[in-house]
């Protein structure tokens, strides 16, 4: 079987080999008919977790896309939530361009309920925001956490379960977790051992995403 | 491995094992963890293709989804992409309630660009009609086909290349297909041979949100 080649973008910027490609791998792991070849922006260490780092970054997803689809990927993945610059690749490219935020807001969207965004920036993103519309409930961010670093300690993953338990409490029939950085600490496993409701996986939704269009 | 049990509901009345269990069988082929039930609603052997047969359908539908949730499946997937009865569903069920029309227009949300429907109803259904909003640009039904069953016969199937090759010429940058029968007859990987966009399969896209809400 010939697998599919497809660019994934990390917002994160590390040397690190194993995070680098985490997000890249998991859709690997969970669709083995594509071959995901992951970089980063440079320069942002704290990726992006307010409209400032989403504004710098915009730039550098779009040159990266752009390049990803001159080597001849079938598609590009913008692996994060906000979905920087994925409207603006993908008005350009010809490949498609599918973003975590607007995968994850579609998948909530196909069961039509009232729905709860979890997310590290104080605002949803538009993107998401734009997808829900009225099925957007009520949204949280966890105590403390700023960004993606913070979800990795102990505290953070504390606070992530506390909100999503909140949220919940609160009406929502599912919720979606608006930072790929959950997908990173598996906070939707974590959530659904918890709740009886969908809790949907940014890294997933965007793998099942690429899957559908493509294959 | 426990897998999750899904109760898949056929519109298309049908005595036929093989027919029945297509679509169930799509699913757990394109993913294991799922073992899917199918179950037919009765005395529509012409399945759902206009208005009147779709208001025949809703509370068959609704009662074999009642069933299907005390018989404690996970999840319950309307194959059909007039997703009859899905939002009845939703609203009464504790389980999510998974709708063929929904998923694929929620798969070509996330691409956010200009779609076209391709079904077998004068009328594009109401909830892809909804999500796609200012996206979806034309529609078109296949000469000559009336029901998912024409689509079975080779001049269906050469209708529906022609409509799917014309859509793309008016420039849509990807088609939804809005009829589960496209999913019988392949319809996808035909029209994708030939096209060099998304062509969504509402099979598969309800395979992927299945997995995308529930694993």
């Amino acid at each position: 079987m010939i697998k599919k080649r497809i660019g994934l973008i990390r917002v994160l910027t590390t040397s690190k080999e194993e995070l680098l490609n985490l997000h890249g791998h998991l859709v690997m792991k969970y669709y083995p008919g594509f071959e995901v070849v992951s970089r980063c922006i440079p320069d942002q260490p704290e990726g992006i977790h307010d409209y400032e780092t989403e504004q710098t970054a915009v730039p550098k997803v779009l040159a990266l896309a752009r390049e990803m689809e001159r080597e001849g990927m079938e598609a590009v993945i913008v692996s994060c939530a906000g979905d920087p610059a994925v409207a603006e690749a993908s008005a350009e490219l010809r490949i498609p361009v599918i973003g975590a935020g607007r995968s994850a807001a579609s998948a909530a969207l196909v069961l039509g309920c009232p729905t709860a965004v979890l997310g590290i920036t104080q605002e949803v993103p538009v993107a998401i925001r734009s997808i829900l519309g009225d099925l957007l409930v009520s949204d949280a961010v966890p105590d403390g956490v700023e960004s993606t670093l913070d979800l990795m300690e102990p505290e953070g993953k504390e606070a992530m379960i506390k909100a999503g338990v909140s949220l919940a409490e609160k009406g929502a029939r599912a919720i979606v977790l608006a930072c790929t950085g959950m997908s990173t600490i598996g906070a939707a496993d974590t959530l659904k051992e918890r709740l009886d409701i969908p809790v949907i996986d940014p890294v997933k939704a965007q793998a099942a995403a690429a899957w559908t269009l493509l294959v």
